[in-house]
């Protein structure tokens, strides 16, 4: 039975024309199991062994469902919301067979994980990040990041991936993973459009080289400038981490080093900043 | 007379061979009216009103003192510190003249903004940031940021402006001051290195006519693409913020607009993120 709303609750709910297609569940108590599991699932652990991504936000929401993305369950408080107009999309979820819950506020503020969250949040699979189950065009271009840390910049480097066309991202020894909330949420919902692995070095440099994938990697220590390589072939830009950089292990097999130009009195770009001018370089050779 | 240290501020303290040099001053209290006004620096308004900024942190600090910047005050806890060769960096500044305060660990911890403080907060002199006083060469980059809100993406900018030897950073509409702390921070000190300054739309227009910038400005809304515009010239590359873009004050009045191709399912990218790829296509064009 509906539970009366409160007065923040009472925003105008369109697209609501049959109450058949959507139960009007509404769960009230943090101590509800399926709010404490939705909790857990802040934990790596728990999203790996559920197989599952969380995905937080209206517009991030939009993206993942435009991305064909079908939610295992959505949860939306209507009073967190900035517009009503938003209501449609919890029809668009609930016609996928998705299980649609509506929270209370205090319940959506305790379960979401964004500090002013818009009473948008989905539990969705997984995205697949096995390197075997990547597909790759014939002349693919590839943005390979090791153990890159920050979230912020995962997404960042997703955005620009998307943006330039790149065919999959992979994280070579992983730190954090592409399940992580704050990935997908810096990544504006590209996570779900953007083909993305996560490996081992050593698993990865044999990957490029049976497809025969040029490994150009980001480093200050050479004097090839990145404007002065060959990008039109196979190629994969490969970036390290902004503390230190490439490992010998890249850099050791690296078709090409390349160095961005720095004419400051810093020496170092933010890593998603530099995968976005050596990619974006990549695209102007590679565009006819 | 210096009071007992505790255990965890039981560091080593290197070169201190001359305790005349630096008084040794610890402030144990978060009632002391140093610390009180301290803490109020955190306020834009204050921080005008005194005309400082603030610097927190080890790495950014040395960035400002090797770009010439002689702090007003520094205050210290070694017990915060993750080295203790990092004190040698107390001398350096008491050299110049700077008052120099070591604070306890509760203090300090409340004086900083950081979540995770190492330990150094320095006020500085703010950098101007008067229109009238740039001087920039005769054949200039510009980067121009119409109401660029976020201290992170300002702090991004200035990174990659100082990489590529930008001229100037000009705020133009601005929201969030030069001299907020995220901004010196997310900077990495870049703040000291690049000249800045902050004026009305209405002012920075006529000031870049005057000086027979061109004037190219980024926006998804034109058939032009950034790398098709000659940059070799004097140049200003302007870019608005990412949810509204530029504004039609600098749109009307721009001598080319460019776009950044996109090639995929999100229409928009990082502002900081734009700015650099636009940026760097301008650095390829104008070198040697």
């Amino acid at each position: 039975m509906p539970l009366p709303l409160s007065d923040s609750d009472a925003v105008t709910i369109t697209g609501m024309s049959d109450p058949q297609s959507r139960p009007p569940l509404e769960l009230t108590s943090t101590s509800n199991p399926r709010i404490k599991a939705l909790i857990g699932l802040r934990r790596r652990r728990a999203r790996e062994q559920a197989g599952v991504s969380l995905v937080e936000g209206y517009e991030e929401l939009v993206l993942a469902l435009d991305a064909g993305v079908v939610p295992q369950s959505l949860y939306y408080c209507p009073a967190l919301m900035s517009t009503s107009d938003q209501l449609d999309t919890v029809d668009r979820v609930s016609a996928l067979g998705t299980t649609v819950f509506r929270l209370s506020r205090p319940v959506f503020e305790k379960a979401a994980y964004r500090e002013s969250p818009d009473g948008w949040l989905a539990v969705v699979p997984a995205v697949p990040t096995g390197l075997a189950e990547l597909r790759i065009a014939a002349n693919p271009l590839l943005l390979v990041g090791e153990a890159v840390e920050k979230p912020g910049n995962l997404g960042a480097m997703l955005r620009t991936a998307d943006a330039v066309g790149v065919d999959a991202v992979i994280a070579s020894q992983p730190v954090t993973d592409w399940g992580n909330p704050n990935v997908v949420r810096a990544s504006k919902g590209t996570i779900f459009t953007v083909p993305v692995a996560s490996a081992p070095t050593a698993e990865v440099l044999p990957w490029l080289r049976d497809r025969a994938v040029s490994v150009v990697a980001a480093t200050p220590d050479t004097d090839t400038e990145y404007t002065d390589v060959d990008f039109t072939g196979p190629t994969a830009v490969v970036v390290g981490t902004e503390k230190h950089g490439l490992t010998d292990e890249w850099l050791d097999r690296a078709d090409a080093r390349v160095r961005i130009p720095m004419l400051g009195r810093v020496n170092s770009l933010n890593v998603a900043t530099s995968a976005a001018i050596i990619l974006y370089e990549a695209l102007r050779q590679r565009r006819p």
